[in-house]
Order: C-alpha cells, then sequence, then structure tokens
C-alpha cells in the first residue's frame, strides 16, 4: 500500500470499510463481547471477526482475555484512547444524519454533557470557543504534495 | 434497503462507499469539473460517475449545467449547504488521522479561522463552550429499538 498524504485517506484506511464504523459504535457503547457484537449488528461472523481485527491493529481496540466458569478463555475488546477520540468522528455522523436524513420518529440517540446539556460537534478555537464554520479554512502545508 | 434508525448508519449509506469522501474532499476544496475531480484522485471514470450520483441524489452536491467555447454543455458539481456541514466530519477524520495515523514529514493541510488561529473539532455546548470528551454521554431516547 502507498503511503497516503492525507489524513482523510489515512483514517478511511482503517474506517472506511463497511461494518467498521458500526463495530466502533457498538464498542463505544460499552459492548465487548463478540457475541454481544454480533447480535447488535446482526453482521456474519467472518466480517465481524475481519473488522475487530483490523481496529485493534489500528489500535483503536484492544483484546483482553476473559473467562466464564467452565468455558475456554476468549477476547474482549476494549476502546483504547485513540479509540476514544473517535467519539468526535461518531458524533459529527450522528448530528448530520439527524440533520439531513432524519428518522421520522426523531433521533434514537442524543450527545448530552454529563450536566445534562445538549451537546453539538463543531469546530472550536485554541481557547476553546466555537467557531462559525464559514470561517473555517482548511490550508495547504509545505508537505502538501504538488 | 430497510430504514435505518441509527443516524450513523444513515449517513453512512450516502458516504460509506470507497471514494465518496475523497470525492467530497475535493469538492469541498473547490473543484467543480468532472475531469478535475478525476485528474486529483486517479479514480476510474465509472466509479467517479457513480459516486458524484450518489452525493447529487442526497443533496449533498448539486448539478448546474456550463459550456465552454466551441464544447458541449456539461455539468459542474458545487457543495450544498448539506454538504458544507460535512466539513465538520471531514476535519474530524483528518484531525484524527493525523494525531493516530501521522504522515512523517507532517501534516498536509491545516485546520485555521479566517484570522489564522489553529481550530480542532470537538464537543460544544448550548453556549458554545467546548466540553472535554469524558463529559460526553450519548443518551439514548424513547425512539431507540428495543
Amino acid at each position: 500500500m502507498t503511503e497516503q498524504t492525507c489524513s482523510i485517506a489515512r483514517s478511511l484506511e482503517v474506517l472506511g470499510e463497511r461494518w467498521t464504523f458500526l463495530v466502533l459504535r457498538e464498542a463505544v457503547s460499552g459492548t465487548t463481547r463478540f457475541a454481544d457484537f454480533r447480535a447488535a449488528l446482526g453482521v456474519a461472523s467472518d466480517v465481524l471477526s475481519d473488522r475487530l481485527s483490523t481496529l485493534v491493529a489500528a489500535g483503536v481496540l484492544e483484546k483482553r482475555p476473559y473467562r466464564e466458569p467452565g468455558a475456554r478463555v476468549r477476547d474482549s475488546y476494549h476502546v483504547t484512547p485513540a479509540g476514544h477520540e473517535l467519539r468526535i468522528v461518531l458524533g459529527a455522523l450522528q448530528q448530520w444524519g439527524d440533520e439531513h436524513r432524519p428518522y421520522a420518529p426523531g433521533p434514537t440517540v442524543l450527545r448530552r454533557s454529563a450536566a445534562g446539556r445538549p451537546l453539538r460537534v463543531a469546530f472550536v478555537d485554541d481557547e476553546g470557543t466555537e467557531v462559525p464554520l464559514d470561517e473555517v479554512r482548511f490550508v495547504r502545508t509545505s508537505t502538501y504534495p504538488s
């Protein structure tokens, strides 16, 4: 694979496969066991196994062994700090889908602060203050491919 | 296609195909013409044509006819307000890729305010103030499938 200079393309090398974001959505919601991912998503075992491996290899999930009484040792899957930061991407996709691809009965999940205040995903400056979208610039650096 | 209750899944119905995000990245950077998308991305014409159609059908891009002297009328592709809001998703993917899938020579694109201040994508409350990631909750509503 050639190295992608674009960070969007590099993120999508990990996240762009079908099911990967939805596996991540479950993991962020606290699902850790293979059978629980499978039940929640209705995805084929071989596909689920492949997507979990991709996320482990990318450092988004980590495997930990566990053993239930009388059963063999199995792996569970836990969100790493790098995976935790993908909540921003998940929240942005959720917000866009709720606005531009609405589900008639209303949103199934809301973003809220620990104190219960409504949250949005937005651009903020270095003081943590929101910057309106039309003031956001994507600026090319000297390493941008010519 | 069954209607997806999850807004992440609905967003990915539009955005989840390979190339779609990268077509969008070019559109947001000002590319409008088929030949220019093709040259920038090195993608096959039939795939590009399909992805542009998906984005037009979803209201992310809109077609406008144009004609160069001596040539036939062609379509150009322009970002709609709904597409403009996807800059938040693109920015979030870019930021995550720069941190967790870094390109050795450094980022090729930076997020900056109109005044040149560094920007990040983050959760903000209803007053536009950043909320730390560990204070963000995803709360299920009564329409969440049981």
